[in-house]
């Protein structure tokens, strides 16, 4: 059983670094749309008897990239693919793991069921925003970490005076492993509603006055919970030289405008979704294509993937 | 069981259409986007023990109205509707219905597959391209025809000299729908090889010197069959007094720009996709919304659907 | 469609005070061992076309509670009931949502197969640990709160000096659901660490000296995670007058030795999981009777439940 | 995983041609009736670990075919076969992909249905009657097409007077075929309306006169189309020296005396299904066996299928 | 929800007596071939919204039978019928229960899960030969005894020298329940071993000599169990004046020669499968009609089917 | 593919019997409680690409035992197995093969659907109560027999006065197969109405007279049919000095005390169920774990079953 790798139209590019990682090229395949508007989806290559993964975060156009997915899966798995596993570093609607009301979707569930139609026999995910979304999964679910990388790119030996910042309470597991990685103390910001008055108060639990603080997230969407908890910070007496670090940098909509107006001194994401070309803040990216590529190399030789699994 | 109509995002305008036809009001819900790019569906009202039709023609974007469809079902089924029926009038993917090469996907199964994850019961679409959908959907199929309100408007008394052209082989079971309804002769536009050298030449079955054509197709893609039909039909001597009829006007890309192009004196399209507010070339909607409410109606209260489904 | 209830071993007490609350009787069964160790399970009267409820929560011994309402719901299906809905008030194997190892069961999920297996439509749940079971669960989940009717009970006018408290970080919304009830503020007890020299400090957020503590989780299991919390407090200044309040009681091995060593004062908890008939320490039960049979009796004649779903 | 090939009772021959030409031996099987009517089927040598590819075209009677197959590969999958393939030359109820009324069943899909419910995998099918049951099928479908070799038997060099004829316009892109294989014109019979009075006339496309009719089509069920198109051609000016070209020859009812009527010099058939011993018109068998063998071998080895898939 | 019952082609004649048994007309339906042999199935008045039953047992030719009622439940589920209920008095393949070697499909499990791709929400049948068919189908099975209506037919009062004969150990069971009912003393037929040379006797358990045998079966086949049972009687001084009952009256093969031979004064059978109209032995039909129609009632309209189960 | 095998917490000295007759180690694997009562299951070492063997009867405790085997195979399957088979030498709810009342469940397909969830392709069992519990399950079984080991053991050559006593007619065909091995005859126990006063009288058929019994069952739960049958043949006047031979030694409740009080000289058993360390009856326990071993060796490399498969 031979390996082969197809990339979606999502994120090329990594998909191109995993591949060269693993000593081999990417398959040729058509993404195009025909004259009606609908996708048009071809294999170019026999993927007859071989063990295919194929590579599409599903970032925004969500649909679009998850139904491109499954239109992949359905032309491997006619063609005669062994097994097909998707590579899905970013793995969109992980947030809607309940309904907040009684009439809403779960839309996690609902994206687990449309996997579930497919050929795919197994899904790798990074940093999950919701890691119960393997619950939801109809398939096994191998969920990786980008947090060990992220946290070597922002070591910087002998700067004793940093602390990591939760931007909030949801985000404390991954500031306490952050902080074991790199060996300082973390600081958690949190409202607190006070009283009878409701008053709601941004309170930070740790120390940050005079530390220089890294403030670390699982997603950078609108980056407006990162652009609270460094008000927060600096307010209580953080440095302003600020790092940020997150697996997923989905920057939508007013998301650069805000990093732009911080205090930034270095900004760490991986490439888990496709960033545009020019980026108007400086920025770091840490490729997630070593750590996919072993994980497929393992897949595919039947090796433990145990010491890559994320512990949430 | 009381009876609730819920639009999608896709064609709220018919759905309207339909409500007032039926004497209720649409249902209420949410249609927007989180700060992610995720679809966030709401149902604004109870839907316990209801009988709820969602309205969505699969219209490009077709993979959005899609997962919009599939989000509103959820929410629906999670609510406690007592059955889901979906209406779509315009069914997209339904092309892909085989693999011309050996590694494409079957778009039309996959796509049947999403639906068939949901807890939509049953499922309204009018004039597909490829009828044999019905049996790749896993619910039941209502398959109804616009044919015969295209045809009543399409109708001039007095004039007997038009003629119904079938703008390529597919179309020909259709023109001579249209044909039987007009009491009128038909025409078809076919390709022919006719020989050694392999000339293809554009050939005409049927008389059109002198006559009126009433161009018909299911669909205006890109319009460049439609386009290519006219120049025959006028080339043999058709008149250039040219009405085209079509259930659904996709009017992809250069469409419009054919269009105008045309010798055009009548466009009759139905509303199963939303059509542009404006439209550069004089056109008539016939209102899919009356046969819809019918059909509804019918379902709802469990009477015969016979006289209205679609015998192709 | 008439309405049927029939309670499982598990909180046969539970299930009484709900046919109470409805006006009805609860239906026979038998629930034996056959000579060979399994399960007899058998309904002594007819369900045929009725609207059936089984009141089984999946408390410890959780697998024969679970296996129990299978066959439940299977004598019932079989019988003839025309619809099913299984009143899980506590859900067993909710905190097994994810793999913390690579190689450990998704226990969440392979209870909620199994639970797809039978003919229950619809499950109805109190406080879940984890409320993305929800995306686990083949059906619906109706998701109940009993923190209003805790909150209540809690109640204690006049008395401002009260703060809630939540013992770890996973029980700070819950804290804030109860705060906001009770207009009261709140404090969180987590631990943080420091630095690098890895010393973990039980710290608390918000203000606890002199105040009166309510502690608030949604299991009480062994007790471990609320006792540590209440030493931590009373170090804090807090005062020795502790009230705790819980969903469920499980009070497994060490739990009631450990709540009778702390300076108590209120043990307010549910009867989710039924108690046993002598508990050494005082407490107040709220009971979830009248919660669960209002659900039941709006499942039953189509109302909509959305006041009641937990908010999470 | 070594291959093994059963042969169901619907076709030995073809079985014992494909397995000659593979080199290898059918494998041993019962296949009986019991004494009350059931079917005794019961495979007579060790299939465990082995790749088993089932050979049965489900021609009339068709139940009986689609059963004992479904027996034959119950069996092979509880004896452990590593992988079942269905080899289907012809398959039955292919043409009712559709209802035509709406109290219809949709018996391409009940079909596709059952295999569902087996362990194949993959389908092997040879033109087939609807393209379109592709999407019916849960599992993929390898679509043959023997046009190639049909054509390659119908070749007369020289004989630059001949000319493919399409019996309706089903048949179409058929004769296309045929034609661009053979560098020779098309003829496209068709029932056309002329007008108001409904006169319907059996109209030709292309050039017959003088020439020398071959006149295709995938099936000869009661020969009632072929049988008309010949005289219309004759009627035409056609040549009375016709060869007729099928693939499937299920000769039913009065298709025998129809083409024992026709002015016939050459019928050429595959042997999809099999032939009577003696058929009392002369004719040509053009053996499926080496393309099935093929195709046989190369899913056994993993090796591409792409030049031999059907293109429709 | 109205009632409607359709009739199969397997047993009309049943059909129309439970149709008027229950006051109501059979539905119109279409059973015929298409051309290329195909079943062409159709339901001639609407279902939508009704409750249907489909009388159809699946006797030999079984596949025919069983392919025929998997096509009018997709014709009727298509057509909007609300529920579906199979009433299959005879079922066959109920004998394959198991495997007897390893290379033998599990027949009844086949059929079941034929029936389980369908919309059929229960099955009703009589005397299954082995009850445990009802483990291997998906949706709940009603298994009716008609030992209650045999017996009473075989009733003579006044004779106290009758003996209820089981021909075989299989039967041992059935025989019980005929001597409960009939206050008859009970033999058995039963082939011993009797020690290390093998030699197989026939031997009877209970009083035979000088009584009047009354052997009874679920299933007249081949008659060759009956057969060897009353001869066995006979030569065991058994009263050459022999009553045969069974439910199912299959009569295969050589069973009316055998039963002709033998020294029968009645044969009481039911009408589960459809007898030839002239039967060389003189026999007694007790119609399972009112049985069954009782049985339809109280599932249209939800009654208890408790007292008309079979224990077995 | 290599081979793991792990153990339920059933039997984990038959699964090192088996292991060491594999000749390799049984896999380390956690099998505790949570302190909420939970099953935590984890694996300890690497089952990727692995053909991994469940070894777990499903004797008492049932619901935890089966509960425990699904989730060891969640586990296996997430981690990466290649292949799963559960070995369940005893397989509870077996006798649950039917509903005998109509309100009782079908506890055998109920337990056969919860392993349908899991991913478990295969199980193999010993000896089940009801053979048809392989038509209930939805993946192959493999039913060994462990009547030819244990005739084996109680073989006495020499001793020609032994009779083999089905204690019941559901034991007469294993009798048989007992006798057949040890070249000996049957006796039959069964209770017999003779008439109208319905007494009921237990018989024997077949010599008991002077022999000394064998009495043999597939299942000793409470001992009490066994020893009503040992009764019966003393009272017959068969010799004081039984042997009682049985596959699956439960010894529920009462059966220690029933079996000390009868006259034994051998108890023959195996160890498909762990006995108790001290049991205070003498008796002899035929090890299944080479029949397993060589099935399970077997199923790893492709080989054929046939030899060891149980003929029921």
């Amino acid at each position: 059983m031979n390996l082969s790798i197809f990339a979606g139209s999502s994120n090329p590019m990594l998909a191109e670094g995993m591949a060269a990682a693993l000593g081999i090229s990417l398959g040729e395949r058509v993404l195009e749309r025909y004259p009606d508007g609908e996708l048009h989806v071809e294999i170019m290559e026999s993927v007859r008897g071989r063990d295919v993964f194929l590579i599409q975060p599903t970032a925004p156009p969500v649909e679009e990239h998850l139904i491109e997915l499954l239109l992949l899966a359905d032309a491997c798995h006619r063609a005669g693919a062994s097994r097909l596993t998707a590579v899905v570093p970013y793995f969109g609607y992980a947030r809607q793991d309940r309904r907040v009301s009684g009439r809403q979707p779960v839309g996690a569930r609902v994206v687990a069921d449309l996997l579930g139609t497919s050929a795919v026999e197994r899904v790798v995910a990074v940093d999950l925003h919701s890691p119960a979304v393997e619950a939801a999964l109809p398939v096994p679910l191998e969920h990786l970490s980008a947090v060990p990388l992220l946290a070597e790119a922002a070591r910087e030996p002998g700067r004793d005076d940093r602390v990591v910042v939760a931007p909030d309470l949801g985000a404390t597991k991954l500031a306490e492993q952050y902080a074991t990685l790199l060996n300082l103390p973390v600081a958690i910001v949190h409202k607190t509603r006070l009283g009878g008055d409701s008053v709601i108060v941004r309170r930070i639990t740790g120390q940050v006055r005079d530390r220089v603080p890294i403030v670390v997230d699982d997603i950078i969407g609108t980056g407006g919970t990162i652009e609270a908890a460094v008000d927060a910070v600096l307010q209580a007496g953080g440095r302003p030289d600020v790092t940020i670090v997150a697996t997923h940098a989905l920057l939508m909509g007013p998301a650069l405008d805000r990093l732009i107006r911080l205090p930034l001194r270095r900004l760490i994401v991986t490439d888990s979704v496709q960033l545009p070309d020019v980026l108007p803040v400086a920025h770091e990216v840490v490729s997630l294509a070593p750590l996919l590529a072993t994980t497929i190399a393992r897949l595919h030789s039947g090796e433990s993937l145990e010491d890559l699994i994320a512990r949430r």
